[in-house]
């Protein structure tokens, strides 16, 4: 339906709420990242997968389509009636890159190598209620392993983390990828007791470490614990027998691997899979050592007790160990930019086979922001060089000028406004961050010359000197018109 | 609501019907190709720009939520409703690249550099039944330059597009760039005396030229023309003198442009509109010549009629010249890959305000089919180095070794599946393209050797002989395991 002019308003030129638009050196700026981290997983032997942002809600999974909003938290619609009867299928965008991944691995299973490496990168969507810093398109960037059992996946994984984030720019010693798993956790719930209608409750209180010390992890795990409000908070009702076990768990990162290993052994005490899990865990140390990956970089550690509700097996978290100044100036470790693990039952909601997975998602945005604070995000965020116009009949000489430039591989482009200000068109090139202005008008012309401005010495001196002291400064320099490349060539090496 | 495992049958892993999911060197290669393209962009002074693939049905325009199915051509979904009441707003996919571009340039027009240059690369989406080869998401990039209304814009456009064609590997000579006008038709059209409400009408038998020839088309435009079956098609009714100027319009292209353009201004008479756009296209033919960019590589050519309907001024078709064979065959040219041209009322949807701007858009899927066709797609579809597992329990040796090739640059793996049938790691190996596999027994180990096994060779000695022959080719060579990297690099090296 035509629109009607004379009734429909203008539109507004909005995003829509919770997205943003990426200018500039945020597309770059990220690509030049995603890409460092495909180099180093495509050196691993994992090769992209790129499924179209649209599944059925069917294969997504979470979301079905038999209540009233099927969407909730995806942005989902029905397709249109099948012609001759019959509802249209329920289509929605992906929320993340596994449930993708899980149809894949599932709909190609015999034409798939296995087991199956893959990474994957790109844009997900949340329909979730907007917040500041939280958006409904967000990138995600993954790497999987389907269909293989071995903790060595795991290993495989965890030296690529740490090899990937070194690949982007940050320096060892600035992150640490810790590992912990799932196994040894349940090997200690069962040397403690616990039940397993406690276990989440108790795997709740023991993320506290770090707020509220052992002690008051211990307090949380018994008879409760007073906040700093005052305010009585219930514990789960285990008593000292049930905590040693859980608490010597918490303890048990030592000096090194070995320690840890050993202090993990004394925790799962008789468990069966509390010793598979230890088992796994030095396996997984053994690999990283041959992996050419030290301790610094990737280091077992009890601690890591976020994300061990979901994960069956070995779980990994990277994290920076820089700080940065948060909003209030605050010093504080900038935290966690990566994580992962293994997982059962990727692909069993589809065929009813159990297939093993392992797999590690990167923070995009988070790592962006810490290479950002670090001045590492490295794009080069100069402007072109931009060719001035000062007489619009002569637009070709300009135009053969910025192709001169650009043959020698200088960014650089020809004034396209309209050229009776002079003054717009720098500021325009000011808008456009451009470091040097060509500059040739009739007289110039006339005696084979151009001059060339250096206009990031011209704004320092602007803000430095009186406006004519400027005008007589060195910042712009007269060339033949033959040296124009020569000549702009050394200005931008001032810089 | 969590999933009723008793009630619901497994979902089916089916990608979406009209979508489709691209493997290893079908991402590689698109991106390969992209990422030349972006470099020729970002060298002219082009920025990239991001937006979201969601934005309001308002902003994008054509699609009203006013009608009972608003998704119509587009996918669209309305928000939940506001809590407290009214009604939420309509979501859709974009289904270009340009509409959300002029939303950007509206809501943006106080901070972006004007002119403003940009190019965007992404998917965008159709609600348009499927068919064979057509797909529902597809890849778009596109360049646009926004607020200048000078066809120096427009040559700039036309000159990138033929560097842009050459980066990604089409020779020179392979590809032609045309180029047209808008005006110097609606000249034409006034020396003809063509009612507006005529215009479409002769348009579309104009663009006939190659299929029926001038005469054809002079029959078409006045008393009509028996096609092929005997039918008769009705003419437009035009009388000789008005057909004499349209076909001298036709019929203009002459040995180059010097020749063209007099044509031209002969074609067009005493119309003012008609003698301003021959004068554009003379300016664009200077400044393409300024800018280097010879009549081989981009050219006058009245014949461009796609795309005259829908653009105001210049209008431009990158086409392909070499052949290839079609499906069944047959020798055929490869055609369009790329247009683009002037068009108005960008953002004035928006702001009320014209805004002059020019832009052209690549055909991703085509330019890469045609890349493909002729052999220079360019990705390394080759696989990893592929280290096989002879004995479980030492994986962190072969982790090593994986380590060792990759630490020197070569694509290497250590294969995860289960080790027991050692003609599954080979069937692996095969089924991920590797080159080499290097093996290790305990013999091997024993002895401070590896076996290293070409799987290039290996594969032509067993089409082209007999399993016994083959085991005793020297596909596979023993060296030192201290040698590892030297002997793999070496065998590499042989394809």
């Amino acid at each position: 339906m035509p629109q009607d002019k004379k009734k429909t308003p203008r539109p507004r030129a909005e995003t829509p709420k919770g997205f943003r638009d990426y200018f500039g050196a945020d597309v770059t700026e990220r690509k030049a990242m995603l890409d460092r981290i495909a180099a180093i997983y495509h050196l691993h032997g994992f090769e992209p997968l790129e499924t179209s942002a649209i599944e059925s809600v069917e294969a997504l999974g979470k979301f079905l389509p038999d209540v009233d909003r099927p969407n909730a938290g995806v942005f989902a619609w029905q397709e249109e009636d099948v012609p001759g009867g019959g509802r249209g299928d329920w289509l929605a965008l992906r929320y993340d890159l596994t449930a993708p991944l899980a149809r894949v691995a599932a709909q190609f299973r015999n034409d798939l190598p296995s087991p199956y490496r893959r990474y994957a990168m790109g844009p997900v969507w949340r329909n979730e209620k907007p917040g500041p810093g939280r958006f409904r398109q967000f990138y995600q960037c993954d790497a999987d392993t389907v269909g293989s059992a071995s903790v060595a996946a795991d290993a495989e994984l965890c030296a690529m983390l740490a090899d990937a984030l070194e690949a982007v720019g940050i320096a060892r010693g600035d992150y640490i990828v810790r590992i912990n798993n799932r196994k040894v956790l349940n090997g200690v719930l069962e040397a403690a007791n616990i039940r397993p209608d406690q276990a989440d409750d108790v795997l709740r209180q023991i993320d506290k470490l770090d707020k509220v010390g052992a002690d008051g992890v211990r307090q949380l795990l018994t008879v409760g614990r007073k906040d700093d409000s005052g305010a009585m908070i219930e514990g789960v009702g285990l008593d000292d027998t049930q905590t040693q076990p859980l608490l010597a768990f918490m303890t048990s990162k030592g000096a090194d691997n070995a320690e840890t290993l050993a202090n993990l052994r004394a925790a799962v005490g008789a468990s069966k899979i509390g010793a598979e899990g230890v088992d796994e865990l030095a396996q997984i140390a053994d690999m990283l050592s041959a992996l050419g990956v030290g301790e610094d970089r990737a280091v077992i550690d009890p601690s890591v007790v976020r994300g061990l509700g979901y994960y069956t097996g070995p779980v990994f978290e990277a994290e920076l160990t820089f700080e940065i100044l948060d909003d209030k100036g605050r010093k504080r470790q900038f935290g966690s930019v990566a994580g992962g693990g293994r997982y059962d039952g990727l692909v069993e909601r589809f065929t009813g086979q159990k297939v093993p997975a392992t797999g590690v998602s990167i923070g995009v945005d988070r790592l962006l922001a810490a290479l950002r604070a670090k001045g590492l995000s490295g794009s080069d965020t100069r402007g072109p060089v931009v060719v001035t116009v000062m007489d619009r009949e002569r637009m070709a000489d300009y135009h053969a000028m910025a192709a001169e430039l650009r043959d020698t591989g200088i960014r650089a482009e020809v004034y396209l406004g309209n050229p009776k200000n002079f003054g717009n068109q720098l500021k325009y090139a000011d808008k456009r961050n451009a470091p040097v202005a060509v500059i040739q008008g009739g007289d110039e012309a006339a005696r084979g010359v151009v001059q060339i401005k250096d206009l990031i010495l011209g704004a320092r001196l602007a803000a430095e000197v009186s406006h004519e002291e400027w005008k007589s400064q060195p910042a712009q320099t007269e060339a033949p018109r033959e040296d124009l490349v020569a000549a702009v060539r050394e200005m931008l090496a001032r810089w």
